[in-house]
């Protein structure tokens, strides 16, 4: 991806009914726009809802844009009361990643970043740990350390908030081992995507390969998904497994999980800022 | 799949330009119809071909069908000078079906057809060999044994062509280990899907297996593909694998070989039957 | 599998210690054993359980049989307080099958059976139901109709009890939708295999599918497990998932899971009747 | 693998005959050894080849070492005309890497050895091209600049040789885009792997992905194997695939591909670290 073309992504969710696809591509195709790619999702065509997403090429210096826009909203989004978002692709998003001790999801985050394979940037790292200090910076990524303990946590939050806040369009946990609270997610502001280190719902919590291992289970996987406040329970983006026999020790089993992770995570965070991830109740359409 | 909805299926090919997606959905709009699905995909937007399926309901009566058929004709595919299909999803492909002695693909199909999980009725079975007879007739579907030899080839295909030659819309060969000529192809005039017993093109001709052994390949697969006039090189629907190691002797991996060998022909037949596949030079767009 | 070489099994387990491997395959040896597979498994070197699965030659009369397990017994199993198990390869096991209303399952055991590569011998199925006795019959299998209700559920399992019990060496439940009682686990006295549709422990218990679908899981899978009396909880043989996205719906899931369910169970069943699955604690070692 | 015990791992290769592992068994266990693993394989009973690896504990000094190995091969490798290696597993192996510009597998391995996750230490690098020196260097690894074009070839070699030979016991070719000469290999005289960036044999040879996109596969693949004097045809020790689309561009499937090359690569270097790997014929043996 040396070169990224001058694309516009448009994003629509709204309640199905007959002509949206026609109103929108016809309006589309008005102003010029060459549409490239489009994907629609209907989860029921009585009554259910219709999620959209197309890729067109329309260059427009800012004041056409403006235009486009406002013409957009009146006469396409406010008739069928769309929820919408359109997206020029030159602008990259800013990324800001959390960490703790385990260094792999990141590690890999960021070579991805620099072989040009992510479609945004990576602004800023924070962990309540120094340890991947040396890395970070190696990758001229600003890298703040922001301890946390039990008794710090609204300070070490606030902190994060100073550091995230305003300055990134994407939170990654990438092995971040605190729980965030809701309040922070709220004043965030921002989508928070997260790696669990489990087959979500299956060992759900801390220590899954110990008690996958307990289980005797034959596969082992990782979960990347939206962080609510509920733990472990938002909307999953992306899941993999690996097989594992009983010859795996539960270490063994963590360094082949930990492959299955970086992956997990980074092909959720590639999808997100590809603009292909829409959140519905509790489940995402990823196209 | 107990009850299938009265859907109707529009397929279009053509050459890219802007516009389309507009004049096909504005077209659709204005006839009433409610698009549920809509896949498009472009190999270039710069002088490439554009490739669009759409899955749409409109209750016609005959007389209106074929009017609103000419409209379309009229209005969106000879202005744009598109290729196009349209199906009445109600109206069930046939499948004929050839095999020889390994019954495993042949069977899985006849199975998947009773469960009511294949969009299409098996009209017919053929065979060079008369092993499968009771169990085809067992499931009600006739079953004419045609033997070939160096010699008769000519006179089986033409008994084939009897049998085939408008009785079906598709062709599958479920393990048919038969050469079929290009005329035969001609004059049977519908798509033919072959499985093939190797990952392709690694291993094209007979004995994959034997040859994987030798290679001491960690992988075997098999390979569904629309049947061209060159041997195992027509456009590929679907392919997968299954791990093997050094303990797994040419009888094993013949038997784990034959799970993925139905499994992938399965999947290539119900794609092909729910119209989900489109051939560009030698490879498939696949919805 | 065509031919069956007349193999003896020999599966051991005990404390781990030194010099269980050397008195095993010295005694093989001097009785003039060859040895062509050998298995072994530590828990954990210091202090930990031994496991060891052997496959050997040695053509014995009944008589000369009778004398060589009495001489294991005494040289090397006692000393080293081993549980042990030997097998002529060419006694096929005996194995019952219930099920209920989705035959998927059953049916592909049966074909792999007829096709000769499952290592035992299908001598019975009993259902809650009476749609698959034609299928059933038709493999010339007998088939048992034994209705359950709430009510009658005693009466059912003394019936499946006569059936079953000293007539299988192993029990299969291929999608059989009652839960077994404990005292009927007890009695029947033979391993039994479960095949659960989800991957366990997700999931566990009833509409695994809807509830995957609910959770927008990206992955559906299945489990075969041998059946304790904990419900879903017992040593997990084999899984596997299949991918699955927004567009599949419930209908959809429950077609490729049953593509999964299949293959796992007769996976698990494969490996039991090979004699390949041992179990300690909740898991298994699967050799 | 934060400790590493204190193992000996015996690798033997030899034509099968009845009473082999008895002896080994038996001689180990004689001298004090405590096995915790052991694979066995044939490649057929009647006149085959038998392979071995077991790992034991047996604290020696380096008197008692020659000693044991005097008198194993007295009493057990000549009588039985083994090949053999015993290999103690606290000396850990060093390796050689070559690479061109693509430096993804080469990152993966330096971070899986930094992470502690390899049974050996990289003890240099080497590049036709000096683009990896920071990235090499900032690991500590010393990092050397060989140009090579066709006239120099000769003498490029000649340099590689005088780095590599006596001073690693295996080299990683981790997407080093020359070839090298039969001369040099025998000169270096310890084994090399290679990562090849298709599913060998399909697509041997420059512009795999291209060709793959052409020919319409559904699944890319990669494979790691030795290098023999014949081209990409050497024993296979590692491959896996990933599932592609139509969607993706040849530029895509390249990214796809570099997530499966590194970890196929990194599988077979882990392997063949940990002594797992026999080579017979043209084939494997994994243990």
């Amino acid at each position: 991806m040396t070169e990224r073309p001058a694309l516009t992504r448009l994003l629509i969710s709204c309640a199905d009914r007959p002509g949206i696809v026609s109103a929108v591509s016809g309006f589309l195709f008005t102003q010029g726009a060459n549409i490239v790619r489009s994907d629609q999702y209907t989860t029921n065509p009585e009554g259910g809802d219709f999620f959209m997403r197309m890729e067109f090429f329309l260059p427009l210096s800012d004041a056409e844009r403006d235009a486009f826009e406002r013409d957009f909203t009146d006469r396409v989004a406010e008739p069928f009361e769309m929820g919408w978002r359109m997206w020029d692709t030159t602008q990259l998003k800013r990324v800001g990643i959390l960490v703790s001790r385990e260094e792999h999801c990141l590690l890999d985050l960021m070579w991805r970043w620099r072989r040009g394979s992510l479609e945004g940037h990576i602004a800023l790292v924070a962990s309540n740990h120094d340890d991947a200090r040396a890395d970070v910076e190696g990758f001229g990524i600003p890298y703040h350390h922001v301890p946390v303990t039990k008794e710090t946590k609204p300070q070490s939050e606030e902190r994060l908030l100073e550091l995230f806040a305003g300055s990134c369009e994407l939170v990654v946990l990438a092995r971040y081992m605190q729980i965030v609270s809701g309040e922070f997610l709220e004043r965030l502001g921002v989508p928070v995507i997260n790696i669990h280190h489990s087959f979500l719902p299956a060992f759900a919590g801390a220590g899954p390969y110990e008690r996958a291992k307990e289980r005797g289970v034959k596969l082992i996987g990782a979960t990347a998904h939206y962080v609510t406040e509920e733990l472990d329970a938002g909307p999953i983006i992306e899941q993999d497994v690996i097989r594992v026999t009983h010859r795996d020790s539960i270490q063994t089993m963590k360094q082949l999980g930990a492959d299955i992770e970086r992956t997990v995570l980074a092909r959720a965070v590639e999808r997100h800022l590809e603009d292909r991830v829409l959140v519905t109740e509790n489940t995402t359409v990823v196209f």
